[in-house]
């Protein structure tokens, strides 16, 4: 089994440090390919770059051109799975669903530690489109941006505890989700400081990727997911366009 | 006062029936500017072609080199309005979500007529994002494709006049928003022949962002819509590209 | 085009504030007529008043022989639009949710910072029967009466911000709605303390009240709010036993 | 124990009809009084009557100089309650909200049958702002209205069975509340001929009043329900101006 | 008229001590019958217990052979109520239901104190599935175990009253539900001191029963809570085990 | 990797049927162990039936003893799950869960088609308190009793089928849940009838369990799944009394 894991932004190095987290997860047999978009942001921590993310991972997806069993992308809040879903007829999986939907099996309620607090009204309008927002007790913010995370790990995982350790004692959450692609590896060291099950999104999406294609499940086509009618579209792929 | 009318799909015969349907309801001295995204679909009907409409807008109001006041995005139930709040100062306003705030002024219940079965779950899910869907009792597909509108206008009104009979008589709504920027002009028929008040997006954009305008308002930049942070960001404008 | 601005209390010079409020955001050509109940409470604070005001303003308005082409209800919270929109054939405005419609279009979400403690549930429950409630952050008193925000208006500024501040650092408000007729004049000082949009109900209710007019559009007369049926009614107009 | 049982119209059969009602299941040591309003409509079934009714109710319960120990206010669906509660210290029960409460304890879902068309949103929102709507199946109406009840009570009971069936069979309620003041006395029939339990208000909102006075409890006067402040009311009673 | 007043837990004081706060409030004539399970902890705090407490409550009625009207479950946030719903034909009423219900005639937002924090979530979703959480302002733990109640009432009404007065001033709860069966006695102490009206459970149940067999009303079997099916069932009643 | 499939009900045939299921798609190196409880009904299609499945469950989990590494509650809107968290230390996965969190990474909205319309409720209810409710567009009875489906399988199939394709027209369903374990096996043929994804909830299960183990995921122990307190349970297990 061939899964992609698609970054969201353009930066190499997160994009190996998720298909290294993927890998950590993925079943014997599983072939985990990071793709890096060809354009947009080189962190994405706001509507406009995510809206740009949303087509540059579709146009990354569309550009490879070896069979694949089922895609991740790997954005927490961010736009456009409903576009690869479209475009797409293996299963198609959300970092954000991925981590909400195995945090619901394992305690009563959950929060999301992220990034910086711009990007915490993104995830919770994300989660409601989802569904997945009645048992999420908070969307907190580390204060830390994307790349910050990668700099100073020690720091990161410092100012992720003391968030989930409010959301534990004060919002009454049970679980922590790791709310961005760039905490890929911190989940164990949270875990041992605050008691708690801490879900990282990108193993967990490679998990449910994996259940669905040996279960034969893919994105139903009878309605919002139809394959785009044929029409002209100008100016697509843009990679044409470099 | 000057307002920019993007269209979100590339049919420069649609930017024209818009802009015009703008200028009808303009007060003296706002100047109406309709915009035609520079790539994208011919019509847009689905989350990809919403998605690549999303920065298509963005892309095209930014190219856009003279002063203005506000902008409208002239497309029912699609994706981007968050990212132009975030690129710009002046206020931005969502055909979508300026019928669905109209309606409610004048009856209990709304229900949006719209263009395929397979964009009802998008204009349910914006204005679920938007939270104007409380007092939405239905969302109906007229069964007509977005260039179907434009090619038998006296079909069109029919197929809308039906669901929005049903609507009526079924949903229990009290009040029809016309859900596709395409359908701008066929309001006064429909209303004769439903007895109904029939909201257009696009006339009811104009008079809200002139609201806006004349109150001194605009976007709040302290949280959600801040201004993008700076960046390297690979491949935007995308029409450099080109 | 003439609007006619009620007051929900007995204090003319309330009524005079409210008009010059609506008077500074008004149209060429639309004028402004401010009336006052000839019956009722001083200042409205509570339920007995708010809907004794209900009555009130429904006999001031049908009072008015003059014609009209709209009728704003310039009280934040309080019953009886839903009567008037009945005995009208012109379009109806409660402030409180202009205010609200208004402040939707400029943030994630908004809060509304009103007198006292007692009138904030009447407000949120106006504001969840209106289904514009899913995106308020709170409503927050600044613990002033009504009539004491005339009395000092130096003091209401400075409890008012104390508030707006709260909502926007602790509830996650990116918009103030002020939440009282009487603090009509007050935005602008805010707005420069709070750094948001401050949204004042009745000069949004001015824009949306000559918006509906514009665009034809006025009350559904289909089923809620359907002209009463004909029956014998004892004691109204309640002005006739005076 | 004295108990209040006001009428909402100014029809005095009616008021009797439901004065009987409320003796049939009072118990023994419980007087019902039942009052008929001083001044408004004949029948109450919309928002302009229902608001003129909250304080017709109100000045009738002021106006009645004997000791009593809780009112009910016998309309459904209408404005007022909130006021009642504010002014006196004894307990106050709706009839809505007493029937809704007893038929949860009843079923897993409820519906309701009430007269016009045009009365069930007022219905629907009451139920909302009261919180009792989460299991309510629907709010039907059976085409009759107010005074059509009285005068031929045969044909009532046919089109009330008639609507309880399709909330039985196609809305899944499990009782059925008579959503109406006037349908006093056709539970037992609507019973027999449904098969499902029925709830009148008036008995329910009896029995609700007893036990709140037996276990020494009344409204809260913290912060909702607080007495109105002392403050300068004109036109109040307004049955002085007669 | 009988009623069964069913303890959750097996220890016999607790059983004595809601049969006596029955009885305090029950009508003339009416007999309440204590019954304490055969089998199950000697206190209910969390699921396990809880699930277990459902069986043995209905084992113990069905064991009871002697006529009854009525049937109260005296556990705050247990499961089981549905259970009982079917197998018997006499109204069943829950004292989380009943005190919510109760509660929600009194003030506009009540909140429940419990024992320890981990009950919390239980009586959450009862409240969630019984559809009365709407004005459910919070739920707090005051840290007591169900067996301490009975050990130190003194240092319980402490415990109980500090965190009404946090559910007043900080929730803005306007009425306090006691939650815990074992709370017994203690709803005068605790009202005296907080100044709100204050709801025991099983006060509130009583009277409920009382109203819903006054009434004539039972138990919808429709659907949800008809009768179970004839089939084989292995090893129930259980008490044919001991 | 051993994990427990457990069947709510005492029918062993169902049983073989469930594990049987479970291994088509369990990973190699995964072992299923099918449970039948020592109690309880053949089959479970109500509350009480349920309550009494609810520790007939725990009971049989708990006598089982040999390591393993999670447990499936294979009964679909079952209670007891809650109490199986608290007990174990493993991850417990219940196909009601299992199945409606699959079917959101596949479709927009999905539908349960279960067997009798009485349990349709238990399953609303189960969905609702575990937050997955949200894109449910429905609950529907195929109106084949549980033990029917083993009967006679292709009449099963037809009316399995006839309520999917209802879903899918009238309810806007995108993916069907077979909502019984009882149905195992048949989704194969269901998914050619219908052209949608089928999503049965003992193979989801089976996914969802491995994936939390390999990713060390387990219940949260801090507030409500924390292990019961130690306190005198009579009775308890069950089976020591037979």
């Amino acid at each position: 089994m061939r899964i992609l894991v698609v970054n969201v932004n353009t930066t190499d190095s997160i994009t190996q440090a998720i298909a290294q987290q993927a890998r950590s997860v993925a079943a014997p047999g599983t072939e985990i390919i990071g793709l890096t978009p060809y354009f947009g942001a080189e962190s994405v921590e706001g509507n406009f770059e995510s809206y740009l993310a949303a087509i540059a991972v579709m146009d990354r997806v569309l550009a490879y051109d070896q069979p694949y069993d089922a895609v991740i992308q790997a954005g927490y809040g961010e736009h456009g799975r409903e576009g690869l879903q479209e475009l797409l007829n293996v299963p198609v999986v959300d970092i954000t669903d991925a981590a909400a939907s195995t945090a619901m099996f394992l305690g009563h309620a959950y929060s999301v530690v992220t990034t910086l607090d711009r990007t915490v009204p993104l995830i919770e309008d994300r989660l409601r489109l989802s569904g997945l927002d009645q048992r999420c007790a908070s969307v907190r913010a580390s204060g830390l941006a994307v790349l910050e995370l990668e700099e100073d790990p020690a720091r990161a995982v410092e100012a992720i505890v003391r968030q989930a350790e409010l959301a534990v004692t004060q919002d009454k959450a049970e679980v922590i989700c790791l709310g961005c692609g760039g905490m890929a590896g911190l989940d164990e060291q949270i875990r041992q400081r605050t008691g708690v099950p801490v879900v990282d999104g990108v193993t967990a999406a490679v998990t449910i990727a994996e259940a669905l294609v040996r279960q034969g499940l893919s994105t139903s086509k009878v309605r919002t997911y139809a394959t785009p009618r044929p029409k002209r579209v100008v100016g697509w792929p843009m990679r044409q366009g470099r």
